[in-house]
């Protein structure tokens, strides 16, 4: 499989990558957070070769993750601005941020820190589920067939086709194994150092 | 600025995307989560060349994210499997997924869904306030000057150096700015459609 492939998986994480899994399209995406809108802005904040970033913030806008709007005449020129489904990564550039908040640490601390006006306090965002509120810890979070790959899974058996590997991969994925605890048993001293 | 020198940056997501922004690193700790470990097994699934592949194993090795444990003398052979630094990556992997499941639904509904063992219910992973525990929207999070950033900020003006625009960014990275709010209320519609 190509990496161009990807978005063919029947599988969420792949899907989601297919469309900002390239190098710089987070860090674009962070940037339109942050509230930057032109490609010049975008291009000396972030360093991108010019013809990178606009082939990524193209990508972006024909996914409908960013939406680009005229702001002049003569010659026409346009911004970009992150639309609803733009404004849905959120937490995705947060979880990054929290992992690296609390795996790379050099000694110096966060960069940032984040503040939640409706509680008035400094903020750790945290993963919870939707129906108990708990923090949702992997070990008790399992994958079941969804609809999508339900019939995915029914269509290769009608036309008699193996199911690949590729697509039968999401069935478990995100599952937690047992095994992944002995390994953090085991190794926990040396990953702590890591 | 050069991708390889985005760990540079003041900032955690550049951070974060310095070790998982390559294209596949998170497809492979996707398939680490699902129980792969071993080489043969990622690149069968994910049908990366082996040289890619590789790479991006000692990458992640090297960064403390998977751990190589032998498996076979003779040649020794070794398997990779997921370090308290890898496990963290769980929230980063189902936010994309949610994300994903809301906007990139081709009509079939999600390929997975989630189930939630503490409470015994189908959950949709929630990102909340770690002091109110309610949901986290970006336009009631504002970002502030951590203490990595601050003391790199001093140390410029200490040395009489300007402070350079990839370090400035992240300042006020993931701030909502209002003007997103004006682009959703002119656009929702046409984004609603993407």
């Amino acid at each position: 499989m190509k990496w161009d492939d990807i978005d063919q998986q029947v599988c969420s994480v792949a899907r989601a990558l297919s469309i900002v899994g390239e190098r710089w399209t987070l860090l674009i995406i962070r940037d339109a957070f942050k509230g930057t809108r032109r490609f010049d802005d975008f291009q000396r904040t972030l360093g991108v070769t010019r013809h990178r970033l606009a082939e990524r913030l193209q990508k972006l806008t024909h996914e409908g993750v960013l939406t680009r709007i005229p702001y002049q005449d003569r010659p026409t020129r346009y911004e970009y601005r992150l639309t609803r489904k733009g404004l849905a990564l959120y937490p995705v550039l947060v979880t990054l941020s929290v992992w690296a908040d609390e795996w790379m640490d050099d000694g110096t601390g966060p960069p940032l820190t984040l503040w939640h006006s409706r509680c008035g306090k400094e903020t750790t965002p945290v993963l919870t589920c939707s129906e108990c509120d708990d923090p949702l810890r992997p070990e008790e979070v399992s994958a079941r067939l969804g609809t999508a790959l339900q019939s995915f899974v029914t269509s290769c058996r009608e036309r008699g086709d193996a199911i690949p590997d590729d697509a039968r991969l999401p069935s478990a994925a995100m599952d937690f194994h047992q095994q992944q605890l002995d390994t953090l048993s085991l190794h926990s001293k040396k990953v702590n150092h890591d």
